[in-house]
C-alpha cells in the first residue's frame, strides 16, 4: 500500500471555496487500487501552513506528498518544476501577513527540484484527455512557500519520500461569466490520482520538451 | 413538440475535428423533453455553408435555429448578439476561398441582430454551472457568414423561426499542452439544450448587463 | 485646407485621465499640411456625449471625423469597423446611467459601417512602424454609442462627410506596473494624423485580409 | 567610473531581428555620467553563449553585468529574480540544440538570486514613467542559460560584480498588426541606463511588493 498526502488550501482573498481543497478531497475519496490517500486542507498563512504540512507528515508517514493550490488564469494542470526560496506577497494571507522578499527557510538554498517524475506525470495525464502542463514558477506567496517547505523537510529528513506542487485552474462555478479559464474538479481530482500513480511507478523522468522560452 | 435544427462545422484549418458538431451531435442524441433536435454538419466552406444550411431548414422546418462554431481561445459559452455583413477572411476556407471585405449578402443590411433571449440563454447555462457569456463579435469568417446568413433568411423568409448562434470554447482534447481554454463537450451540449429549451419559453430577454466596455 | 474634428473622452471609471483626449489633442496642436485639425473632449455619459459631438460637427463642418476611445488591454491602434446599435453597459457611465439593451438610436438600422477606409489607414499606420488593426467590434458602452451616433449623423444628414472610431491602448504611465499592454500617446497622435491623412486621399480602400476568425 | 557589460541577443526563431541587441547597443552608445557601458552581442546557442559571455567579462572586466533577450507577449520591462539550473528547449537553438532537463551546470545549486537591487531597478524604471515588473521566471531557454551562467560566474569567481537578467517586450515593428504587446526599443534602452546606474548605487533593496500569486 503506497501511502500519499494530498494538501489543498482553504479559501482566500475573498472567495468561498478554493477547489484545490475540493479537488484533494475529491481525489482522496477515491483512490486507486493500491493507494491509500490522505487528503488535508493547510490554512493560506504563511507559517502556519508549513508547520499544519510537517504535522500531517509526522502523521500520516506518506510515501509521496503532493500539495496542491489554485492558479487562477491557468487553462491546465500544472506540474510545478521548482519550489523558490523567497516569500514576496501582492496581498496579504489569511492571517494579514505580506511578507516581501523574505527567506521561506533562512539559510536554505535559493531552489529545490520537484522531486516528481513531472514530465512522466505531464504526460499520464495528457494521456487520460486533461491539459498539463509543466509550470516554471509557482509564484512567491503561500503556494510557492508550501511547496519550498515541502521539499526542504524531505530533502533534509525524509530523502525516501517524493513531493511536489500542483497548481490547477479555477473551478468552472468561480468563474460563470467567462473572464477565466477552467477546468473541472473531477477531472483535476483525477490528475492528482494519475500523478500520484506515476510518481510510485517512474524512476527515471520522460523525454519531453516542455520548457517555457522566457 | 418543439424542432431546433442545430448545426456545426466541418474541421478546418487542418484540424481533424471540430467540437462545435460534436457538441451539436452529442446534444441531438438527448433531447429535452418535448424537444425534437436535428443535428447537421456545415461544410467550411464560404457560399456553400449557408446553401446547406437553407436546405436544411427547408428540410426540418425548425421552429428554433441554433448554429454552433469553434472559437479557439474563449473560455465560455459564447451567445452572439450581431451578424455583420461582411465576410473578411485571414485564411482561406476548405475550399480555398478567401474573401475580403465582401458583402455576406448584397445589398442587405449592415447587420442583424440574433432573435435568441440572449441574456436569458446565458442565465440558463450559468445556472447549471457552465461559463456563459454574451460576445459582441462572431468574426468575419465561416461562422459569422453562416450567422448572417440564418438571420437574412430567418428576417426575410421565416419571421417565426427564432435563430442565433453560439461560439464554443476548443474541446481538452485538443489543448493537451494546455496553450488555450477548453470547455468539455458534454457541457457545452447540455448548454445547447439549455439555450433552445430558454428560446422556447423567454419572450422578453432578461435584463443582465454583460455588455463589453470596448 | 481639410478640416478634421478628433473628439477624445473624458476620463471614466475612477481614472485621472484618459489617453483619448490627449492623443487627440496632441494630434491637433500639430497638424499635416493642408489640414486643419480640431480637438474636443466628450463627457463619458451616454446621451450627452452624443448631443456634445453633434454640436461640434455643427459647428466645425468637418470633412472629416475621426473619434477616439480608450480599449485598456489592446495592443495597437485600433480602427474599428462597425457600430452597433445597443447599449449594454457593464459599469455606469459618468453620470450614474447604466442601460442595459436600449438602442442608441430607437429604430436606427442595426449598425453602421465605418466610412473610413480602415484597410487603407490599418496600412499607413503600420507604415509609419506603429503596430495597427482592424477591430470588428467597438464594444457596447459609450464609445460604440459616440461612434454609432456619429455615423448615424453622417448617414442621414451629412452623407459628404466620411466617419469611424479608432480604439487606442493604455497609455504607458497607466500601466506601469505592467499589468497591461501600452502604446506611447505620442504615437497614437501620429496615427491619427495619418488615418486623417489617409481618408482625405484614399476612395477605394486597400485589399487588406484582417478579419477574425471569430 | 563604473563599468557595465551589456549583453544582448542574435535573433532567433527565424526572426530577422532581436531587440535585446538593439536596446543594448542603443543604451551603450549613450551611457549615463561615470559610467562606460559595452554592449556585445551573444549567439542564440546553448553552450556558445556562456562561454562568448565568460570571454567577454573577462575582456572587460565589469563592476556590473545585465544580460537582455526578448520575451515575445510581456508588456513590460521584466527585471529576472532567479537563474535556474536547467535547459529545456521548446525549440531547437541557432546550432541546432534542443536540450531536454539536462542541467546549466552540472552540480550547480538548483537555482541562483539576481544580485541587482530588484526592487528598486523596478522602481527607478517605473519613475521615468517605463512599465516595469520583477519576473519570477526567465524560462528554460537559452535567456535562463545564459542568466544561469552568469550567476554562477560571479558566485565563483567574481563575487565583487553584481549581474542580473532584464527580459523586454517585443519591439514595435516586429508586431505591426498588433497581436503582441510592445515597448519602444529608447525607452527599453534607457530603463537598462537606469537598471545599470541603480545598481551602482542602491546596497539594500527597496521594499516593494512585486511577488506573483502563483
Amino acid at each position: 500500500m503506497i501511502r500519499v498526502l494530498l494538501t489543498g488550501f482553504a479559501p482566500f482573498d475573498g472567495a468561498s471555496l478554493n477547489p484545490s481543497w475540493e479537488a484533494a478531497r475529491l481525489a482522496a475519496a477515491a483512490p486507486l487500487d493500491g493507494f491509500s490517500l490522505t487528503a488535508v486542507e493547510l490554512p493560506c498563512v504563511f507559517g502556519d501552513s508549513i508547520a499544519e504540512l510537517y504535522r500531517q507528515v509526522a502523521r500520516v508517514e506518506p510515501d509521496i506528498v503532493l500539495a496542491v493550490g489554485l492558479a487562477s488564469g491557468r487553462t491546465a494542470v500544472s506540474v510545478e518544476r521548482v519550489a523558490v526560496n523567497v516569500d514576496d506577497a501582492r496581498i496579504p494571507d489569511n492571517a494579514g501577513n505580506q511578507p516581501i522578499d523574505t527567506p521561506v527557510v533562512p539559510g536554505g538554498p535559493a531552489a529545490y527540484f520537484s522531486t516528481l517524475p513531472i514530465k512522466a506525470c505531464v504526460e499520464a495525464v495528457r494521456a487520460a484527455g486533461i491539459p498539463a502542463e509543466v509550470s516554471p514558477t509557482a509564484g512567491s506567496y503561500v503556494c510557492n512557500h508550501v511547496f519550498y517547505g515541502l521539499m526542504h523537510l524531505l530533502a533534509t529528513e525524509r530523502p525516501a519520500t517524493r513531493g511536489g506542487f500542483v497548481h490547477m485552474p479555477c473551478a468552472p462555478g468561480q468563474v460563470l461569466d467567462g473572464g477565466l479559464p477552467c477546468l473541472p474538479v473531477p477531472a483535476v481530482a483525477e490528475a492528482l490520482r494519475l500523478i500520484a500513480a506515476t510518481t510510485a511507478t517512474v524512476d527515471t523522468d520522460a523525454r519531453l520538451a516542455a520548457g517555457t522560452i522566457h
